[in-house]
C-alpha cells in the first residue's frame, strides 16, 4: 500500500483535486492518496515552501509528495522528481522545494521529459492531472525513477529567496511572520534551535525562557509558554507551535485581530527577540 | 479494514488534517481514514457535540472516531477513550462527548497516559497529530484500549450544559436554534421523539401534524411538511431533518436569511409549538 | 478496487458528506471513495452539469459517480442509475446528467424503486445517505443493476437547455461564460471542435488560430496563447482550457477581475468571435 500526497492551490470547489485522483486511481488502484492542502493562495510559493516543509515528514517512507502550485504551467519549466533519504517529490521546478533542498540530503533528481508515463492528451493548463498524477501513480507502482526522465544536478534547481532570522546591531534577534494558520497563530520563522542558540548566547537557561522579552506591533510578551492556557484567556503569549517555529497566540482567542494586522498573511509582519 | 473518522476545527487550509492522516498512515496503512469535517468554528464544543452526535453511528461498527476540539491543548485536561456498545471514541475530555454520555450505553472509559503510543516528540499545540492520530492507529491495530491508559469511571468525565426544549407554563413548548447548515436550514433541538409526545399530549394524531403551529421571529409556520417541496418556492416549512430533529427550512431558499438572523450559528433564537 | 465518487452541493462544513462515506464503508468496506467536489452552488443544477461533464471520464472505468444536488428530496422526483459504457451513474432525474445523455451511449437506465438496497430509516431530506450511498455500494459489491429498480426509457428523462454557442447574422461565434474557476478564469462553452469548425469555415489554418479575434467585455483578445505564461504578466489571453473549451484567462492574474464581473458565475457574459 503506497501513499501519494497532493499538495496544490487548486481548491475543492472545482474538480481539479479530484480528477488528479481519478487519474492516479486509473493507474493504480492501490494507491492511498491523502491531500495535505489544496488551498494554497492561488501561486503563492512559499506559502506553499512552508507547508511542504511542515509536512512532508510525517508521512510514510516511501510517500510521493505531489505539489502543484505551478503558474508556469505550460511554459518551458521543468517538472522534476526529488528522490530525498525518506521521500519522493514531484514539483515544477519554480523554487516550491526551497527548504527540501536546504534541509534535506537529496539523492537524486530527475527532469520529467519522458511522455511514456504522462497521460495520452496533455492540456497547456492541467499538467497536475496529464504529468504529475499519472508518473506518480507509476512510480508507486514501482517505476524506477531512472525510467522517468533524465537525471540533473540538484544545484541546477529553482531556489527561493527564503527569509531567515537575523541580529539586528543593537543584538535583538529580529524574526518575520511567516504565515498565519486557520486560528489566528502568527507563526515566525524563528525555529526552536535559533531560538536556543540566541538564548544560550546570553547565559540564561530554563525552558520558560526567563528575561526573553518578545516584541511585536509596540506590544510585549515575555517569556515562553508551554500552552496556549498559560495565558489567560483573551491574552497573548508565545509559544513554539507544531512545525517548531516560534508562534504569537492568543489564549481562546486569534492573534492576528488582537494585533490588528489586516494583510491576509501578514506579509512583512516582524517581531524581534531580546533577553533582559 | 477498519476506519478512522476525523472531526476537528482544525479547516482545511493549513496542513493539519494532513498530518493526522499521515502520522496514522505511518502506523497503520491499512486504514480507511474518513473526514466528518474539519470546520467546525474555531474552538465551538458545542457545535461539535452535536454533529457528531449526528454522525457517529452511521459508519461500520468498530469505527475510532476522533475528536479534536481542543482548546486546552497542552494544559492539564486529560485525553479520554471512550468505548460505546459500537464504537470508539478519542477525545479532549472537555465535554465534547456530552451527547454520547447522554445517549449511549458506555462501556469503558480510559484516560491516555501510556506514552508508549504516542509519537516520539509531543508538540505542546497539536496533539491530534502527536497523541490522537498515533492512538487511534494503534487502537485499529489492535492494541487493547487497557493498554493505552488507566481506567475512569465515566461520571468522572466533564459534561456541557446542552440546551433542552421546554414546556412554558402556557403549555407551549420552547426549542432553540442548535445549528444552520450550508443550505440554511435552522436545525432545531426538538427531537421527533419530543415532537410526537407535544403532540400525543394533546390528544392529536396524524403524520401531518394537523394543528401545530411554529412560531419563529413572529412568522407562523402551520403543520410539518414532509419534503421541501411541499412548500411554494420561497416559502418556509417545518420538517423533520436528516438528524431526527424539527428543522425550519425555505423551499428553494435560505431559512437563516429568510428570517433574518445574522448571528453565525444562530445562537439564542428560539421557536415555540403550540397545537391549536 | 472499486471507485465511487461524489459531486453534490452539500459543502464540507456539517456532516453530510461524511455520511455518505460512512453509510458506503458500511456496506463496502473495501471502496475507495473520491470527492469530485461538495462545492456546487446549493441546488445549482446547471454548475453540477458542467462538472459532472469535465469529470466522469477520468476515473477508472466501472467507478460509480453519485451525483446529489437535489432540490426536490423527498418529492415525487426519482432516483436513476445510468449506466454508460465505461460508468455508472446515480442522480435525481432532475436534468444534472444532461451532458452526459447528449454526449454518451447510454446502455441502460434503472429507476431506484428496489427499497432493499436502500437503507432501513429513510428520511425525508438526505436521501444522499439514505438511498445514493447504500445503492452506490451495493452495486460496487456486484449487485445487478437491474436488481435495484425497474428499467426506463433514457428519453423520459430529465433533460436541461443547455445554453450552445452559435453564429450570429453578422457571422461571429457567439459563446456564453458558463463558469469560472479558482484562478478567476473564465470558462466559455465553445469547445475545441467548435472554434476548429469555425477557423477552418473561414480557410484558416494553424494552431496559433492567426487572425481569431475574440471580444469580451469591450475588450479584444487577439490569437489562441499554448500556456498562460505567453501573455505578460497582468495581460489577458485565450486558452483551450483542461476541459476542452475555450477559456480566457489573465497571466498571474485574475480575469473575473480584470473584466469587472461581479456576478457570481457570470451568468449571461458573452464573448464573441471573429476571423479577421
Amino acid at each position: 500500500m503506497s501513499v501519494i500526497t497532493l499538495l496544490t492551490d487548486f481548491g475543492t470547489t472545482d474538480e481539479y483535486a479530484g480528477l488528479m485522483k481519478g487519474v492516479i486511481l486509473s493507474v493504480n488502484p492501490d494507491v492511498t492518496i491523502v491531500d495535505i492542502t489544496h488551498h494554497i493562495d492561488p501561486q503563492d510559493l512559499i506559502q506553499a515552501v512552508y507547508i511542504l516543509h511542515a509536512s512532508y515528514r510525517y508521512f510514510p517512507e516511501g510517500s510521493v509528495h505531489v505539489i502543484v502550485v505551478d503558474p508556469g504551467v505550460g511554459s518551458e519549466r521543468a517538472i522534476v522528481c526529488v528522490k530525498t533519504k525518506g521521500y519522493i517529490l514531484l514539483a515544477p521546478d519554480n523554487g516550491v522545494l526551497t527548504l527540501i533542498l536546504e534541509n534535506d540530503e537529496i539523492e537524486s533528481v530527475i527532469r520529467l521529459d519522458n511522455s511514456a508515463y504522462f497521460s495520452e492528451n496533455i492540456s497547456q493548463t492541467f499538467h497536475g492531472r496529464d504529468i504529475f498524477a499519472p508518473v506518480a501513480a507509476h512510480i508507486t507502482k514501482g517505476v524506477e525513477l531512472n525510467k522517468i526522465g533524465s537525471p540533473m544536478d540538484p544545484r541546477e534547481l529553482v531556489r527561493l529567496n527564503i527569509r531567515k532570522p537575523y541580529l539586528s546591531d543593537t543584538g535583538e534577534l529580529i524574526g518575520s511572520i511567516i504565515s498565519v494558520d486557520r486560528f489566528g497563530n502568527l507563526i515566525t520563522n524563528i525555529d526552536s534551535a535559533t531560538l536556543e542558540r540566541f538564548y544560550v548566547s546570553h547565559k540564561r537557561a530554563g525552558p520558560q525562557r526567563e528575561g526573553l522579552c518578545i516584541r511585536i506591533r509596540e506590544k510585549e510578551i515575555t517569556g515562553l509558554s508551554r500552552s496556549y492556557a498559560d495565558a489567560a484567556p483573551g491574552y497573548p503569549l508565545a509559544i513554539i507551535g507544531s512545525r517548531g517555529f516560534l508562534e504569537i497566540a492568543v489564549n481562546c482567542g486569534h492573534a492576528k485581530e488582537y494585533f490588528g494586522m489586516y494583510n491576509k498573511r501578514c506579509q512583512g509582519e516582524i517581531c524581534s527577540l531580546k533577553i533582559k
